[in-house]
């Protein structure tokens, strides 16, 4: 375990032995992280929280937090969870493998996270999210969650796997996103939005099939779904698969 | 008082002895800290600046200060402020009872907060704001002040009592907010709203009056004035008198 | 150097002899800090990364880096840098003089930035930014890079000399926004802006000419270009030349 000497690591802490603690970072008791951890300077992780009913922070294997982020005991991280700078993430946070958190994100708790999620800078997930695989959101997006704010009422946005939620986006309490839709940028999503279908606007209006978006790399492919053309840092055997659907869509499709 | 000891207390700081005071936080010399504060890890309070002129950083008592935030010297707080993580209060910030400061929010200085004011996280209150009693401010909303950036000239904006502003937000310069009125999500508000009705859209308009959003609890009851429904943390001397108006209405009305 | 105790220098880093470095600050190796530096607590500057290829972070004279923030190896900034609090800077910053970046910036990398720019807090340069000369960018912007997210075809933004963008913007992919040009709040710019024009909207639509807006100061002068009116920090050779432009033009045009 190579942890600097100036981090203070509480007595009940499981640390993995190869873990890297950076300095000045602090390690509450209810924190059990796995092999290969690589955590920056400045953190706190497993702030103590009645919320958390007592359930500890696990972070998996392979994890690399970096610095000045801020994790709350009771939440569940898969392995291989790669955060920026300044992310904090609240109690009872449930997510899979491979979760990317960009630089000041605020996961607000309360939600799950499927696999190979990936969060671009300053993105807030409010409390009761479900946000399903390979989705991808881009900065300052808000998940919100109270349809007529401030209530107990609460009503979490679901996003379907491989939805994509572009850049400065709101989307509104209860809102389904469909399988791979697509969200323009500086958008109030305020009705469900269907699989495959792009929305932009405020509010967010229809316009049109994600195929109709064509790629700008002077191919002529179409730019949805994504998988066709963008594979870094995904498993090869899930590219691999991804690469043969592809091809045998543009084969099906007459495209080059 | 609990000081861990590697914060660094200057001395003239005056805090009070039952503070609890968290690891590698400064605490510099124009400081007054009063009975009952926690202040997290890794925060510096009082940081010295010649906008302050020479007034000193007071924190009333019962203050919760998150980890990684930072305080300048010359702002004052009522008892009861609670604040999230990294939040920036600047110089010459004057503010009421129980204000409640989310996580990442950006506080400018020269700036007035009434009492039980609750901004969630990320939120951007510009220099000369106006922000009455009981406000509530959501994520990603800013308060702007200059009419024509860059300039000399400021116009703070005004927020009337009780009222609240949804997500991502941009009030313009000199803009009046009523009491009671609500700012739909994703709005840019470029006229005056008066009290008690919705705004919404990018220029913001009319969208009636706020009695006319119902409660989306199966209730069938309205959901503003909010302080008919929503109690949680308030004191029970005011939540009392909040529940005696709510019923007092229904009974008028004819509501269940 | 008045180098905090608790502060942790790497040796390999070349900081100057009068710079100061605050408590828990870490400078890793790779790093060269110029005379007059002053750099907060809680900082890590130099932060390793292979994006870097070897070069150094290089900091010019007269620095101001306030606390919390974190610049990776890499990058370079001419005299005269003055950062907020909290900012992050990625590899491949060439940044020229008295750069100012407002608290909670997050400058993306692989960008260009010109002389005298200045972000106000929270505003986002996505990599392959190029940004001009005396550029204000005011809170919540995000200038961004992919066309089709997510993709890896880049398309940066352009930013000419003395062009405003207010706050809460969304600047589009490969978008060129002319000299002087100014955006209004709230807008989502999705086509180029020609020099000396207002836009704004979402999507953003011409409003006319940026002389048509006029200074609420009471005096009956237009407020842009800015620099008639605007001279706060800028040096006197500059301002000097800004006020005798100012006052030909008013002549010529018969303006008091």
């Amino acid at each position: 375990m190579a942890v600097h000497p100036t981090a203070l690591i509480a007595s009940g802490a499981e640390v993995a032995k190869d873990a890297e603690i950076g300095p000045y970072t602090i390690v509450h008791a209810n924190v059990r992280i796995a092999e290969g951890a690589r955590i920056g300077s400045h953190c706190e992780l497993g702030v103590p929280s009645a919320l958390a009913e007592g359930r500890p922070l696990v972070i998996g294997e392979g994890a690399l937090i970096r610095s000045h982020s801020v994790f709350y005991e009771g939440s569940r991280f898969g392995p291989g969870l790669v955060t920026g700078h300044r992310v904090t993430v609240r109690e009872k946070t449930e997510a899979g493998s491979a979760f990317q958190i960009g630089t000041l994100s605020d996961i607000q708790g309360h939600c799950t996270i499927g696999d190979h999620v990936r969060t671009h800078s300053n993105v807030h997930i409010g409390q009761h999210s479900e946000v399903g695989n390979f989705v991808w959101i881009f900065p300052y997006v808000v998940l919100t969650n109270d349809p007529h704010p401030p209530s107990e009422v609460m009503k979490g946005v679901t996003v379907g796997d491989f939805a994509v939620i572009a850049t400065m986006v709101t989307v509104l309490p209860g809102i389904v996103i469909g399988e791979g839709a697509v969200i323009g940028a500086s958008s109030l999503v305020s009705k469900d939005v269907a699989a495959h279908r792009i929305v932009a606007g405020v509010p967010a209006r229809d316009r049109g099939a994600t195929s109709s978006i064509q790629l700008q790399d002077g191919s002529g492919r179409p730019a949805y779904p994504w998988t066709s053309h963008f594979q870094r840092g995904y498993p090869s055997e899930l590219t691999e698969k991804w690469i043969a659907e592809a091809t045998s869509f543009a084969q099906r499709h007459g495209a080059p």
